[in-house]
């Protein structure tokens, strides 16, 4: 992958050191025109003040972070959760992303009933579509990597987020972010995302190492693991994809460093190992 | 599960502190009558006299542990690996193992070629089942959780072990084993268990802790995480399996008890928990 164009980079990735502002001003400076942006970073400053300093800056938003997570068993808590997710929704427009990423949320503490916390979690995004399709954005299901199911995500894999977007009415306002880490070990990977053709609203790009030691904040820089990244570009540009190739990075190990070296090795990855 | 004739225990749940006679020796203590062998155990007194110890306790053997792995690029590395699951067929069969568990191995370093890993995998077991068939045991593959697939098995799902039962005849000398750490998460679990119906060699039990902090040696002690671990015992049942529900956990935290008290706490769990 070479033009500059396609590269996005998720907030996420420069988190610890960057507000959204600094995000914006600092991915500008190295020549890349499009983010990825995560809500507490937003809110931090206001969805206004978000939508100004991203329009001033001419950054294109390949996504806002994160929705879903509606499993709660108490309905006090999934009504508050869903109402949070309204709001997401209108968030994501305002700073012009296409599309709200969201993921499937955990378990409750104490919860064993992984196929009714599933069904909540369905749910929710039925009830969450009819605020998404006015807003003109879509709701881009993630599946996260199977490791997190008990925490983050019951939505584990692309043949279930393909299922839940059928049930979910396959209509254009729902569709599926593929996340490298999150899917690059699935026997099913091809036929799922061939399946998921012209409903691919976000691609992710991170790394899997060998020797990663962390189940959540251990992620790789593209080519320093082991995944064939330009492989699954093709098959997800073979699947109609033309969106931006979003670098996304939780790594306790990057957010350690200079914000701008990290970047730059983004930008220096995205030329050579996507 | 209240019938302790239907409890097994994986020698690794002891890893640390027993040899493979000990293990005979506590297990049955404990009134535990059947156990899983893990190789290098075996190897430490050789095949002749473990199957000696294992006889005289009168101990069954519902597993044998762990071959597959032949995922190597080298070609003379991928046959000593291939004669080295012949002498593991033996040996299962030397001590009255009903079957070889069997994983898929991990990515050589530098290798980012998945799909050339499971064909070369997939070889291998094709080229082992011969001896299995002569040796009368059940080549039992066990799909690892997907956050090994690097690492330890590019076998990662039960759809995956399903259709490579298919690949290889699907005849009795090949079957799956089911273990729950490895396979809750699955949105396909119930299908694929059910597809499994004849071909479950062996079910593995431990549980999923919802802090985990290892990628391998965290497993929980069954009641402890979040796995509807009595639901599974009821699917596999459903689906014809009448073996042994072993017990395995890798524990960095339960290896540096005292394995007595490990014993008697898998016991207690079994009839409590599973």
């Amino acid at each position: 992958m070479q033009d500059l164009n396609r590269l996005s980079i998720n907030q996420l990735t420069t988190r610890d050191r960057w507000s959204l502002p600094e995000a914006v001003d600092g991915y500008a400076r190295a020549g890349v025109g499009a983010m990825a942006v995560w809500w507490e970073k937003l809110r931090e400053i206001g969805a206004e003040r978000a939508a100004r300093v991203i329009r001033d800056a001419g950054m294109a938003v390949s996504g806002y972070c994160v929705g879903g997570m509606m499993t709660a068993r108490d309905p006090v808590d999934w009504r508050r959760r869903l109402a949070d997710n309204r709001r997401m929704v209108d968030e994501a427009a305002a700073i012009g992303s296409s599309c709200l990423v969201a993921i499937g949320g955990g378990l409750d503490a104490g919860d064993r009933d992984l196929g009714a916390a599933r069904r909540r979690a369905l749910d929710g995004f039925a009830e969450l579509l009819p605020r998404v399709r006015d807003a003109g954005i879509v709701l881009a299901l993630e599946p996260l990597h199977p490791m997190l199911c008990a925490t983050r995500s019951v939505l584990c894999t692309l043949r279930q987020a393909n299922d839940w977007c059928d049930a979910l009415g396959g209509g254009p306002e729902v569709g599926i972010a593929v996340d490298t880490y999150n899917v690059w070990w699935d026997p099913e990977l091809d036929s799922q995302i061939e399946r998921a053709a012209g409903r691919i609203a976000a691609y992710h790009v991170s790394d899997w190492l060998p020797d990663t030691c962390d189940l959540r904040f251990d992620r790789g820089m593209p080519g320093d693991g082991v995944v064939d990244l330009r492989r699954i570009a093709e098959r997800v540009t073979a699947a109609g994809y033309r969106g931006r190739h979003e670098v996304e990075i939780l790594s306790s190990r990057w957010w350690r460093e200079d914000p701008d070296a990290v970047v730059a090795t983004v930008v220096e990855r995205f030329r050579s190992a996507m």
